[in-house]
Parts: C-alpha cells; sequence; structure tokens
C-alpha cells in the first residue's frame, strides 16, 4: 500500500469482507431450512424477507460502528443519509427465487458509491464459500482460501457469445421480449437463472452479455465495479448510465456490448 | 446390514460413491478453466465433450474392475452388455450449459437398474462438495462430510407449487409450449437453469414440480430412485413411465403431480 488514497480504499475494502462475513452467517441459517416456504398460508417471500433483513441489519450496525457518517441504500430498510459522500449500497439476498428454491445461485451485495460513482462492489455467496470482489484496478475471486484475478475475455462478435439472463419474466413489455428475442437470436448460446452469480462468471472469462430488465439500483450498482475492473462494461439497454437499473446489458467486450446495444435498442 | 439383499445393496452404493469420487476429480481440473471455450473456433462443447469423455473412461475403468458382467449404458460412449441383469447409467456432466457458463449447476449422474428398473441413483456436484442418492427405502444428501435424509414436501395444489425447468428452449413444438405455459400460469412461482440439481432439490423439499422436455434416458434414469424414495414421483406428462425420457414431469406430492399431469395433457 503505497499512498494515502489506496491505503483508504484498501481500508473500505477490508469493512466490505468483514460485512460479508457478518452476513453470510446470517444468512446461512436461513438457508435450505425445513418449511421455509409455508404452504400453509403467508408470503411466499417471508422466509427470505427474514434472511434479508437479519443480514442487512447486521450489516447496518457493522456499518454504523465503522464508518457512522457514510450513507446506506439498503433493500429492506431504504435510504439512510444517501446524500453523504461515501454510500454503502447493499442487497442482502439477490437471487430470491434461487435462495427459495434451495439453489445456491443468490448473493449478497455489497458495494460502495464515493459522489455517486461505485467506488468498489462485493459479492458474496456463503454456502460455496465463493466470493467476488473489485479491487482499485482490478478484480478478484476467492474460493476456500486461494484469491485470483478475474478478466473477462475477448468476444468480438454476438455469433460467437454465451448469453445468460435470470428470466424473461422480468420483461414486462413485448417490446421488452422482442428486442431480447432478436438478441438471444444472435448469439451462440443463451441460459436462463443465475441472478448476480451471472455478472461474476462474466468478469471471470466464462459468460460474454448479461442481459437483464427490472434491476433496481441495489441489484446492480455493487456488481458495476467488479464487471468493470475485470475488463468489462455495464450499461442500460441503451448505452446509457446503468446506475439506477432498470433494463441492463453487461459485456466482456466493448465489441460485443456495442454490437447488443445495437440490438436492444432497434 | 441385516441380510444378503440389502449387503449387496450397501456394496453396489459404496461402488457408486467411489465411482463419483473419480469423476468429480477428473472433472473438476476442467471447470472453469481458461480458455474452456475457445472462440477462434470448433465446437462450442468441446471442453465439456473432453471432461465427460475423461470422466466416463474412468467410471468405465472402475465398473469393469469392480463388475465386468455389468451393462454400461453412458452418455459419451454408449450401450455396452445392456441386456445384462444390472446396469449402470452414466451421465458424466449433466448441466452442460452451466457447465460451460461456470456455473456449478452441473451434476454427476451414476444410477443402476435391475432388470431395467431403477435400483439406486446418485448426483455429485464436485465443486460445491454435494451429493444426493438413494438408498434402499430413503435417499440422502451429503455436503461437508455431514449426511441428512431426504423427504419431500407436502403441496395439495398447484397454487402454492414451486415449478423448475431448466428452460423452455427444450421444448420442441407450439404444443409443449402452450401446455407449460398454462401449467406455469397455475403455480405460484416458477423458475429457470437448475438441470439435475432441480430434482435433487425437489427430493429435499424445497421445489414441488420440476417439468422439462427433450431427456435422454441417462438424463433422468439415474434421478429417478432418489426422487422416489424421498417420497416424490416421476413420470412422463402424460403420467407414463418415465425410462426413456423425453418429456418428464416429477413431483414431490402425488396430488401436485396429478394436477400437473392433467394440465401437461389437456
Amino acid at each position: 500500500v503505497s499512498n494515502p488514497r489506496e491505503l483508504e480504499f484498501q481500508t473500505l475494502l477490508a469493512t466490505a469482507h468483514a460485512l460479508a462475513d457478518k452476513s453470510g452467517a446470517v444468512i446461512l441459517p436461513h438457508f435450505r431450512t425445513d418449511g421455509a416456504v409455508d404452504h400453509k398460508g403467508g408470503d411466499l417471500f417471508d422466509p427470505v424477507t427474514k434472511a434479508d433483513r437479519d443480514a442487512e441489519t447486521a450489516i447496518r450496525e457493522g456499518l454504523a460502528q465503522a464508518y457512522p457518517s457514510h450513507g446506506i441504500l439498503g433493500e429492506e430498510f431504504g435510504a439512510t443519509a444517501t446524500d453523504a459522500e461515501y454510500c454503502w449500497i447493499i442487497d442482502p439476498i439477490d437471487g430470491t427465487r434461487a435462495f427459495i428454491l434451495g439453489l445456491p445461485l443468490w448473493g449478497t451485495l455489497i458495494g460502495l458509491t464515493r459522489a455517486g460513482l461505485p467506488l468498489l462492489g462485493l459479492m458474496d455467496q456463503p454456502f460455496t464459500r465463493e466470493r467476488f470482489w473489485s479491487g482499485e484496478t482490478e478484480s478478484f475471486f476467492g474460493h476456500d482460501g486461494a484469491t485470483k484475478t478475474m478478466r473477462t475475455r475477448p468476444c468480438g462478435e454476438l455469433g460467437q457469445a454465451l448469453l445468460a439472463t435470470t428470466s424473461t419474466d422480468f420483461f414486462t413489455s413485448e417490446e421488452e421480449h422482442r428486442r431480447f428475442g432478436a438478441l438471444s437470436s444472435a448469439v451462440r448460446l443463451r441460459r436462463f437463472g443465475g441472478d448476480c452469480y451471472n455478472y461474476c462468471l462474466l468478469a471471470m472469462g466464462h459468460i460474454d452479455l448479461v442481459v437483464e430488465a427490472g434491476l433496481k439500483p441495489f441489484d446492480i450498482l455493487p456488481l458495476i465495479p467488479i464487471v468493470d475492473r475485470a475488463g468489462g462494461i455495464v450499461t442500460s439497454w441503451e448505452g446509457a448510465d446503468p446506475r439506477e437499473g432498470g433494463r441492463i446489458v453487461a459485456a466482456g467486450d466493448r465489441r460485443a456490448h456495442a454490437a447488443a446495444v445495437k440490438m436492444l435498442t432497434g
């Protein structure tokens, strides 16, 4: 660590890791529990909401101790002091449906913005013991104590691209279905499912395009620096600022991104 | 172990576990390798095929030593002595697309039939270190050294059911899309992706229905005893014998199964 700015970044990143350690310990006992979904009545999402809330509470408590002046935007408890210079973005369980069905493809998203710009991001999967995060200039993958750098892979043409999307059920208009259908007809392979995991595997160089709709800011903000610093790009379907969520396209190669944006706006 | 038949079953099951240990060690080095998919040309499925072949070869070598008289039906090397009383059914990597994209939702399927009837089944996921298998009368889940019994959960009505299917891209006719669409409109939640994992999570009581099409015998035979002995049922969409694959519906509760078959044949 060679300068104060880098030291500050590393301290903030260490906090993100510590928060993920906490949230994983809180969420894991709720995963695949008996009766997690009570068919006798009530909201299907209740058990997830409980794990979500407990995890976000744990993360907020950690942040209140470490950085009481920082803002927080969380899925469960909304916005707190989000006009602060630093603002943490928390989605305790991204991939609610995967969580409910017992699939280990959900993840805890922890991001940090400075003056509104994504500064760092982290995705934690405590069941598989995988963690994906952004450094200042690179992205990393940790698994079972080993850490490696992640890089997106080259993909010059849509005809080569492997595309992932969680579900077409999140597309809300015929127009969205039509555009996505046109794009996915042009790629080499498409696969459904995956949630936040897809963006991390794009950063790792195994997926070329992730295309989604209906995302909230906390669904995407923590993932942007992970993709960016692995060499990829995240925008709206129109190629614009992705920070508000909505319709998102991520690519590992700018050529595939440009070609995808062209089809998603056509 | 109280009688010769049970002793024989336990010996065969121990062989299945030993084969899964071997196949996992062979496949894992191929998972998420750099350049696993070569965009410069060639078949997208080549790297999977290599892992598939190496694993099936290792399994076949193990079986040739342990049970030289048994038959084998494998995805890669076809049928060998499948008129024998005992026949092993091998799909080294079920969930090829998941494997290619780096998602840990593929699995190694190892099944055994006696006189054509499913005797035992095992699904191994070496990356997450999860294993699902059938005993003689129950099904089990092993993870990180701990083993627990699996049971399907009650689900009396389609309106309560959580449904999983890998992809509607495997439906080949308008009729299949229409029937699946009608069923999935009637359930509480549907999710895409999952492959063989979905059947195991149904056995574990987290998924109520799995509906697929275009399956091969080796895609489904090893999963049938896992679902059956956890209290569930696997049939064709018409409610008939599922052993040939094709269009498959699995359910954790016979009431949900009957209601699903009604919609899938309507």
